[in-house]
């Protein structure tokens, strides 16, 4: 079985490290000139799908903009999410669950195992304690599927928590790093991932020990430059994901200006 | 316009105080003796909101199980939603849903406003930071419904962070408890309630000055009981609603049997 870290290592190596968002938001549908339903959302998503899957290391769709639309958008993301497999690519699902015991192993089911939403990894909060993680990242382990751990978001409000002091003492989101590293260097298999903005002036975390991959958001329209990245992010050696949504959604829907939009950013 | 915190109240004055979960589990499915698919999903789903919606305050079916079936599940998840609504029933979606700015505003049109899965209230975790929780707190608030904010869970892993201290010096789940009052004061429409567990030994937290709703799960099954949670939570004036899962769940498919689970637990 081929993990997907290293799954996601080679996609990277062939198409350079761009994560390319879906995040069919009623402006973009705006943009791209579809009707403001369901069909519009398809169009939106199955058209970055078409223009860029032979172009980007991995997608990743916002399960929001889709479940704004009930089943019937969920079936969009099962579509969505079929085009991107049979054109070989990768999809991280940004639904950002957390729970626990039977739910949390239900939320792995549904994403993580096989089954009509199964994707190559998802995010996850942690407010519930890492340990609550714990019946996805099995899963992930076993199925050759990733989590990605939201540790440190770039929004204003997301600093008082996760700067914060855990019960121990130890810093929220440092906690967070070290007890994925130490996942990883037991499982050998970097199934879990961060999440870690991009446009932090200073991350307020030492990711030194951490080994895998690190989702980064905010490249693009929210400011952040790859290479800006590989300076704040020097002093590690993992695997880095920079993620953009607006700047390369915003081109669409032609599929020229949509694939000169991911170059800029890959050039950025 | 009757804001959601009224309703329940009233509801609950009706019923007595008892949110009843819908967390259709594949041990679920089998004690029901139905089929672990969709159909049995929705065998149990309906026939709990056919068994109990003219006896009990509110509903709280769990999203993970419905997902776990993708877009067919939402769609059992959408009829069960509509049944409980039908009976003039409340329903509380257990999503635990956190984001930031467009992504938590898409979250909160899909659950908080009118559409295919519009419910009364959902749960939302505060990883991001309580101002993340915005988008939604502002729609409930607009719309007449409401939000649970996951504050201070029963998991034991989920102390480490929830009783840790934010960057301001404050307890985390205190400061969750604080804005939450906060709030509901500025507004009077008390659209934020709490998650509290209800099996700590000490909560952790000091209810004093908060009004509006706290969703309490951990009775029945998980050990706590209602005369319990008053001695507990007598320090508060909030609206306090338990919340029961596998211990009435477990007592169908016979709605005779659901019902007396019902009451054993109201009695408890």
């Amino acid at each position: 079985m081929t993990h997907f870290y290293e799954k996601l290592k080679q996609r990277v190596a062939e198409f350079g490290p761009l994560c390319v968002g879906i995040d069919p938001h009623p402006s973009v549908l705006e943009t791209w000139g579809v009707a403001q339903d369901v069909e519009g959302l398809a169009q939106v998503a199955l058209g970055m799908v078409e223009a860029l899957a032979d172009s980007v290391a991995v997608f990743k769709p916002q399960s929001a903009f889709f479940e704004r639309w009930g089943s019937a958008g969920a079936a969009v993301l099962e579509q969505c999410v079929a085009a991107i497999h049979e054109a070989g690519g990768l999809v991280i699902l940004d639904v950002k669950r957390g729970d626990i015991g039977s739910t949390m192993a239900a939320y792995a089911q549904a994403y993580l195992a096989d089954g009509p939403l199964s994707v190559d990894a998802i995010t996850v909060s942690p407010y519930l304690g890492f340990g609550s993680l714990a019946p996805a990242i099995d899963l992930a382990e076993a199925s050759g599927r990733g989590v990605f751990v939201l540790t440190r978001t770039s929004n204003p409000e997301g600093s008082d928590i996760q700067l914060g002091r855990t019960v121990s003492g130890d810093a929220v989101a440092q906690s967070l790093v070290d007890q994925a590293a130490a996942r990883n260097r037991e499982s050998g298999a970097n199934a879990v991932g961060l999440v870690v903005g991009g446009t932090h002036q200073s991350l307020g975390v030492e990711l030194g020990s951490y080994t895998g991959a690190i989702l980064i958001p905010g490249i693009g329209a929210q400011g952040g430059t790859i290479s800006g990245l590989r300076s704040s992010f020097a002093a590690t050696s993992a695997l880095l994901l920079p993620s953009v949504s607006r700047e390369v959604l915003g081109a669409g829907p032609d599929p020229v200006r949509l694939r000169a939009a991911v170059d800029k950013v890959l050039a950025s």
